[in-house]
């Protein structure tokens, strides 16, 4: 599943590759062969393929490899240190600074401050293909191979129809038949949906940020679970929002906290993520749904229901949907995707949509990007037809099933004493938890150095706090690396235990 | 190009079509035949085969195609009456009321009145799918068979490649191969991008928005031409920016106006649009682009230049674009996408990025959509690496350069006097200016009801007016649906020219 270094991702470029390294320097044009190097390696940390903490080839090795005056690599370095892209380390090498180091801290008015959190995308992006790291990022599942063959047949299929019509401009609603087979499929879900209140989106993050745009104005106040997904959180800041947190229980959000804060403040949308939160795995009981649509009914606020991967249960029964329990006329946003279950990079959402605000979020997203790819809608129009995902799903489930169980027992066995791991009867995510006094963002950076990666458990609060909390996926993790990872993971959290000592002797 | 009523739209559904209406009623089941019928024709009006003006078939005639009692389809056009999206008018019949009466007038919270504008997207879309309606409003490309064939060879090759990193998660950044075509593609037109400065976004549009996201603060304010494209006007509104609309004259916008704009109000963005200026086909000339980028520099702000479709020129020298004479850090947004030239529905645009902004842009991206199709990106670096689209380009500027002019010719010799035709030097839209008294909104009905559309005028501008200004655009007009689209054009634009009179009696 993971690549090795500099191979597949850029096979299309003639490259000679360094050391993991993909430069490629042009002699006698473009420039002095030192500027070349720098604006390459800073494109490759840009690009994700030089992960903050990793260490630079060495300067004579490089130099080797691209057959250049070792001289020429230092300079490059130097100007990289200069220019905050790398750092010397006491122990030697050169390594990869944190991006949000980087020149382009500051946008040109004054007032991104809520936007200078870290693209945590690129972040992860960077961590999955990062040579040599076993990546525990992907909330999402490994790309099945008879799901590629699925879609290929449906693209095919698509390509050979009217082709035409899947190439004009279109109205921002979705393709009309994609809209009926997404509300059959999640009427199957006690959801009533039809072409008429469903939306196609390009992936979930889409809507969540559409329905943000229509519903809260600059400035108005919003309540999400804590810790709740960062995507809401950055979209969220984006349109300047008051961020309200509610804790978060092992059946969902604390309804009294939630109350108390509708009734405070008045917020215009309560955002939640009821199966399988990301990132706690929390599923919200039965009750504490009625409970959220009952205040939401009681204070006037729209509820934005992210759900996710409710499709992944491994054990326990189904749950209705806030969407499914609320009456019609109810304001619920229930927002879906194909990413989180089938495949992740189509990025083709949806979401029913409550009629009196419907127009109103069309047009935002007539505004955002007119409409959504019409090929890959009907891909997916077919897709739904053809009807074998039934059978890719149960696959998966068993398979990830087994695979949750085996991580939990592992990191039962191996994590500090005192760390606190809940088991979600579903999806593709663990919650972590600590013991007092570790330090999570040490922990970090220790562990992509020793070749495991996480994401840490900062990026999912909106108020700053130095959490003790990780989330640790486990969707395009194969067996085999999943044993090797956990064993790293679980020696450096061990480590951060224990009060620096020399290492201990060999022989004692 | 265009289709026969209820036919290829809804081919997939069985259907029982009514007149040129797609209404299909289940009895038995699926509840009272008058409430679906309501429904359905709803369903219609939103998805835009019912346009506003349109009549509805008699009472008497559905009811027979239906197979219904005639007493149901009255109590349906009855209810859809009350519901205000039809009205009776006096020369008889049932016809579809503006969109904007709709119920959905209102949105959950009160402060969207800046986003209460027709949905324009719809209403084209409505147009150039209207039974009976020839309609120049569409501002791209016919697609061309040899293009679409072009399309099914790339996206096979692309599924062919390796398709499962076509179906992760990426970067917001957009694919590295189809940032290097592009950056080859732009360099041919003295645009200096590399993969590092460039950004694949989802269609121009979602480029527009961002950097409007990005730079313009809430009630901050931005510069644009006007009259202007009305996609930067909605994301302007979007913001709640205070829209500053400077006059574009014969060579561009009036750069005094300009200056002392700039000077009092000190806004965040100047967008400009500056060759085949949508609407008006104006090139600003390049004095006044030098002029254009000195004010942006003196003054401190952003210009954002969307340069549509320079790709179709027909006549006259290439003018290079502002970016093309800007020096490297001077902050200028250049934005391109492939649907207004060879696409319209792949919804793949680009933007050179200035690099200090680079970061901040690619979290409002991330945060937006996470990133764009890759199937899609991949499909067209094939595109571009083909290099076939050099032959389609040069029979396009063939094609719409004489259909331009034929346009032109029946323009001139069919309108009422005192008739502005501003002639482009490409590019597929002619922008009207009507005689001093005229009623543009008025000759819009009227000229659908007589089977011809064109977009008119006040869409384009910022600040309410009442214009004598209409866009026609030619892009999927055949030539012989031109001579008889412009003879009803010309026919309703004269009939309001002249004060009202009962019909000329034939003998005299």
């Amino acid at each position: 599943m993971r690549r090795s270094p500099a191979t597949t991702r850029h096979s299309k470029r003639p490259a000679q590759p360094a050391e993991g390294l993909d430069i490629e320097l042009c002699k006698g044009k473009g420039g002095p062969l030192f500027r070349q190097l720098h604006e390459q390696i800073v494109d490759r940390i840009a690009a994700g393929e030089l992960v903050p903490g990793m260490r630079l080839p060495p300067v004579r090795s490089l130099a080797r490899q691209l057959d250049i005056n070792p001289m020429t690599v230092a300079k490059a370095y130097k100007d990289l240190a200069e220019a905050g892209f790398v750092e010397s380390r006491a122990g030697g090498g050169t390594h990869v600074r944190l991006l949000n180091g980087s020149t382009a801290k500051r946008g040109t008015n004054g007032q991104e401050e809520p936007l200078q959190q870290p693209l945590l995308s690129e972040r992860l992006y960077e961590l999955s293909h990062a040579p040599g790291v076993i990546a525990f990022t992907a909330n999402f599942p490994a790309v099945d191979s008879s799901c590629v063959e699925e879609l290929n047949v449906c693209i095919r299929t698509a390509m050979s129809r009217d082709t035409s019509s899947l190439l004009y401009y279109a109205p921002p609603t979705g393709q009309f038949e994609l809209r009926q087979r997404i509300g059959d499929y999640i009427a199957e879900q006690g959801i009533a949906a039809s072409p008429d209140n469903l939306m196609v989106t390009s992936g979930a993050q889409q809507a969540i940020d559409l329905i943000v745009r229509c519903l809260v104005p600059p400035g108005a106040s919003a309540v999400i679970e804590r810790p709740a997904y960062y995507g809401v959180i950055n979209s969220l800041r984006a349109v300047q929002a008051r961020i309200l947190e509610v804790p978060i229980e092992d059946d969902g959000m604390d309804v009294d906290k939630l109350e108390a804060c509708l009734a405070r403040h008045r917020p215009r949308l309560i955002y939640t993520n009821p199966t399988f939160q990301n990132p706690t795995g929390i599923s919200t009981s039965e009750k504490k749904r009625r409970a959220i649509l009952a205040l939401a009914r009681k204070y006037g606020v729209a509820i934005l229901e992210d759900d996710h991967n409710s499709e992944l249960r491994f054990f326990g029964r189904p749950i209705p949907s806030i969407r499914a329990l609320a009456e019609p006329d109810d304001v619920v946003f229930y927002v879906r995707s194909f990413g989180k279950v089938f495949l992740p990079g189509m990025r083709l959402g949806y979401v029913v949509v409550p009629l009196p605000t419907r127009r109103q979020l069309l047009m935002m997203k007539a505004h955002a990007d007119l409409h959504t790819n019409l090929i890959m809608q009907d891909a997916m129009a077919i897709f739904f037809a053809r009807r074998n995902y039934v059978g890719i799903l149960e696959r998966m489930r068993k398979v990830y099933s087994a695979r949750q169980r085996r991580l939990i027992a592992k990191l039962m066995r191996g994590m500090p004493p005192g760390t606190r791991i809940v088991q979600p009867e579903g999806g593709l995510s663990l919650w972590l938890t600590l013991p007092e006094g570790t330090e999570v963002s040490g922990l970090y950076f220790r562990a992509v150095r020793r070749g495991v990666a996480f994401v840490a458990g900062e990026v999912f609060y909106a108020s700053r706090d130095n959490p003790r909390t990780l989330r640790v996926s486990f969707g395009s993790v194969s067996d085999e690396d999943l044993d090797e990872g956990v064993d790293r993971l679980c020696s450096v959290a061990n480590d951060l235990m224990r009060p620096r000592m020399a290492p201990s002797p060999i022989f004692t």
